[in-house]
């Protein structure tokens, strides 16, 4: 079967293509060397519109051109498929639509690469960031045949996890994790749009943002779990053993969302030690995609970096930025406290599912001739 | 000797009277029963000018008229005491110039109410907030048989302290507190006019502020620490057998510092125990002062509160305010996080010198007559 | 006929009570020396529910623990009067609602004071701020006559031009005015709750407000307009001869809206000139009222004021604010230019429609026992 | 003489290098076909230390890798000759250091292409936006001439005339202008850094900036002004005979002057007609350029565009964007509304005397070979 299309290009929809995350998605889809954007889709409200004419565009920049005048289809996997052969989804539904929605995409054949958290925790849905856990992707076959579909769904993370996970990744690796307190500053963009009412959060803290702390607790300790899929049982996921308590607050920032980490390590290092490892951290597996950023993790060395404003770009929006890497007094020799930074809504959102869609490709050969 | 003006009051100054705390200070002790300002100081520069011209006032309202025309004075003790005889100063100097006008204006015969961190940590100064140390104003008469002063020194904290030491008293009075992770979310006003530029703040988080961390971390334990005057060595503190760990940040909010605190008590209690000891909290040192807060703690139940821009004027900007009391699981049943909030220019910094006045003058009998 | 309630003040209803304006209704309305609540209503969802379960509270301050107790009513005027008697209802409805309801609430027999566009501009409806035209309440009985209720509407103004009005009002009479160039610069809160998303206004500018400028020019000229209610024909207000054009911008600023005033007056008059007139204007109408400023108008010198932040609650968020009062050389030796600030949910909403009761029942006598 | 580095490129200085608009020089200097930075210069205080040692770098990105270890030259003419025989100076020195370094390196044979106001009214220099005035470069050879320079200073505009001017252009061309009312709303960022305190701003407008006013009126003037050098007197520029009034205020926006506009025309023209010259306005002067954008006006149909934050970057941050173009009622058939946006920092200032370069040095050819 030959899935790409004329300009030998993999046909992908965006599924609730007019929201703040689906912006995300089309904007960083456009001149994509692997994928080309073969169908939207909207809410019924908006079916049959043009692209430009159903959509508010909020972040920066216009609608590129050659989206604008596509015509919006239902969420209804036939439908698309009638339209389009796409082999991918890039799936920015809210969480309600996405329940069902999902998998009826994946039930027709298309991969889907989900921003919604419906299916994050469910034991045969790898919830990846490939430079953590691309070794969870494997548990797309085996998801594909329990449930006995061609395609399958493949999740990214809570938007606030990404940067403690990547920054935990290799910790955990070199040292071992025991205890991570974790305080989130979180930007705006996270709530999408509408979102945050201004009069909510000018001149203020919300200090609350409702369900985040149990996801960023929960994804974590599965990003950084083992994969189990040596036959004995069914395949999945066990949790690594790392104790995490979250307090998450909302903060008057556009985009970028700030960590600060105090981590009980499981055996000794110095601050010094741990940047070292933070620098030097490199995965194969995204080696050369498109979307992977030179460096995972960049270390900066300055005493008040990293900030939203002037960090969130790095690596394109796909670097975690770590920064003041000192001593955590309170869990001896084994403490270490960093502040860390990623940007919410590219590589903690539409950005973390292209670069899983990326992997993904790349190791099925699909992107290779 | 009569120390009283003719109105009755106490003659104060106001040292550094044209900076944002001074401004505050000036705010406060309008209208004040026991207190009236007899002179304003300020730098060199502005000595001998009108107040009004002198001054660009940052904060609400307008500079009070009876204030308008005062002429400012430098800020020299000799020279103050020859304008007026005042028995009380309050000082808003920066900290370089703290180091020797406090202790000159001590040995004039003033009691200066200090707002700099200059001498804060020194053995025989009490650093003081009434409702969780008015024990440590003993010290005082230490302090001036020690130096030979008719006057003295006593401070008030660091402004980020302040709430988390006066959440942090009543827990430790009824269960101990081991371990406290405290992450700030500061606000602007922390760093005085001018201050953080607006190209720092705006749509951004700045993870650093220079020695913040490590005054919040001494100033507690010294704030919660055990009073040492029964004559067997010389009178000090004993600080409180307590690890603070603290990350601070500032960011885009007026007034009002936020503080999320993770907790380890000495013994198991439950949120609803927790919240219980913090709301009947109350202190006799305080009762009916005039700037005292009928509640010392307020706790709201509200999932989103405390919220700095709605909370920060709770019991008139004097209050702590704490919310989402909740269990720690990385402590087990000894474990209790919370959000606390104080209002930073005023709790945190003029409005608790000015509390300290007042126990001060109360227990002197100066305010009874 | 008695209309007090026992304690002597006069029972009113704040119809639409869960939202923004509402809440200001609600906070303003306490300890008022005429009035008393008796009545909220809401929305059919909201029906029979506590306030304090069913109100979000966005301003400043705690729901009033008189109130939070209160059950809703639906907002339909029989149902209230068979509640509580009602003398007066502050409307602070919606458009779409504020069109069936505020008549039929009038016909009851209430007197609504309405914050919502409306019935603004209506022939035999008054829209009204005191200190401009208060003598345009006469239209009442004509309203009352022409439609047979017992009540009647009384509007006040939209938000953006209680400022501009307040300061053209002695202009006008004093020098005559013919044309006005005025570009706002509006708060958040203008726009209700939950208003503006705040990803559209943090770092930005909305250079649009809809329907704003033609509402700002069509009641500036109704406003400063001549009654005509001597017989001839039927009642209503001549526009003033006035000129307007006006751009509307949104800012991020929570409450205070500044507009900038290109004015050409009818006849020469110099800065100095407009200054003293804006600082001596007073109006016998309001003399002594509780919500009436002591100064309509309150004229600064300094270079940089009015600020929203630092001014709007002069005269307790009654006063506009002039400021930097300079020539419009564009219109010769007739031209001034000034920024006026007036905070738009205080005067330019709830407490303009209180301060027109106050007005109403004063000439009424109602208030006078 | 050959004046080209080895590089092919010409040797260039910026002079104030650590400031704000230096660093946004540095950043579009980067990898910039024609131009190569040679020389960095600062204050005595920084001289002779690494750029990165003596920067605070407050734009977003980081301090390009060449540029971080240059060593910081003294801003004195012959100091910098002696280090690199630099052909073109961009200045972003503060106006009292332009007042003697400009003339000095002028002198020294630079063509100082300068961002500070003090020579921008002088009649022989020329005061540049190349999309509107590019003519007036000639002055440049008769400033040669009378000053006995080898080198010359060629001036960009203040931040907030460039998009007005570059809106009233094309209008003044196609239907003349009599007179323009204008409200600015800037950003932070045209003060510079440290600049606007964040406490003076958040939550805030401040309804004026220093000198601000008289520069937009008098610049603009002198913008569309004819140049005058056919040798009957001296070479020089006579205003264009508008009337310009402006009120400047500063808004809580990093980056991006809106700028509201009531334009009469001296003859009539519908919205319609303004669009389209505006749309349809092109300058072969500046065609092909590397700093020019492919349209100088973007004009935009929505009715809430111009927005900063969305705008800004249009054409590189090089285009004004033009939105709400609409009939002026006060000026009958001949009046215009609308709203400009152009970038502060890019073309109002660092990318405005790029431009000014690149158009000198081709008219000239020294960029042709």
């Amino acid at each position: 079967m030959n899935i790409m299309s004329t300009s030998g290009k993999i046909p992908v929809a965006v599924l609730g293509a007019t929201g703040a995350v689906g912006q995300r998605f089309i904007q960083l889809l456009q001149e994509h060397p692997f994928f080309e954007i073969a169908a939207l889709t909207a809410s019924d409200r908006s079916e049959g519109k043009r692209y430009a004419d159903a959509t508010r565009w909020v972040i920066e920049g216009d609608i590129p051109p050659a989206i604008q005048d596509m015509i919006l289809l239902p969420t209804d996997a036939p439908a698309v498929m009638r339209h389009a052969p796409i082999v991918a989804a890039f799936s920015a539904l809210p969480n309600e639509a996405a329940q069902a929605a999902e998998p009826a995409f994946a039930q027709a054949g298309a991969l889907v690469f989900s921003n919604a958290s419906f299916h994050r925790m469910h034991p045969d849905v790898p919830l990846v960031i490939p430079e953590v856990n691309a070794d969870h992707l494997r548990l797309l076959r085996h998801q594909q045949r329990a449930r006995g579909w061609s395609g399958g769904i493949i999740c990214n993370t809570n938007c606030t996890v990404s940067g403690p996970a990547m920054t935990l990744r290799p910790l955990y690796d070199a040292f071992g994790v025991k205890r991570v307190f974790a305080v989130s500053l979180q930007a705006q963009s996270g709530a999408g749009y509408p979102g945050v009412p201004s009069l909510d959060i000018t001149d203020n803290v919300l200090p609350f943002i409702k369900g985040e702390e149990d996801k960023l607790e929960a994804e974590a300790r599965k990003l950084l779990g083992t994969l189990r899929d040596d036959g004995d049982g069914p395949a999945g996921v066990a949790d690594a053993p790392i104790a995490v308590s979250a307090h998450c607050n909302r903060v008057p920032v556009i985009d970028g969302h700030i960590v600060t980490l105090s981590i009980e390590l499981a055996s000794p290092a110095s601050p010094d030690d741990v940047t070292r490892v933070l620098r030097d951290y490199r995965r194969a597996e995204v080696s050369g995609l498109p979307t992977a950023p030179e460096q995972p993790i960049v270390v900066r060395s300055e005493p008040d970096r990293p900030q939203p404003r002037r960090d969130r770009m790095a690596g394109n929006g796909m670097s975690a930025v770590v920064g003041r890497v000192r001593a955590e007094p309170l869990f001896g020799d084994c403490g270490v406290k960093c502040v860390t930074l990623a940007h919410n809504t590219i590589r903690g959102a539409a950005g973390g599912s292209i670069l899983n869609a990326e992997v993904l490709f790349k190791v099925s050969g699909l992107t290779e001739r």
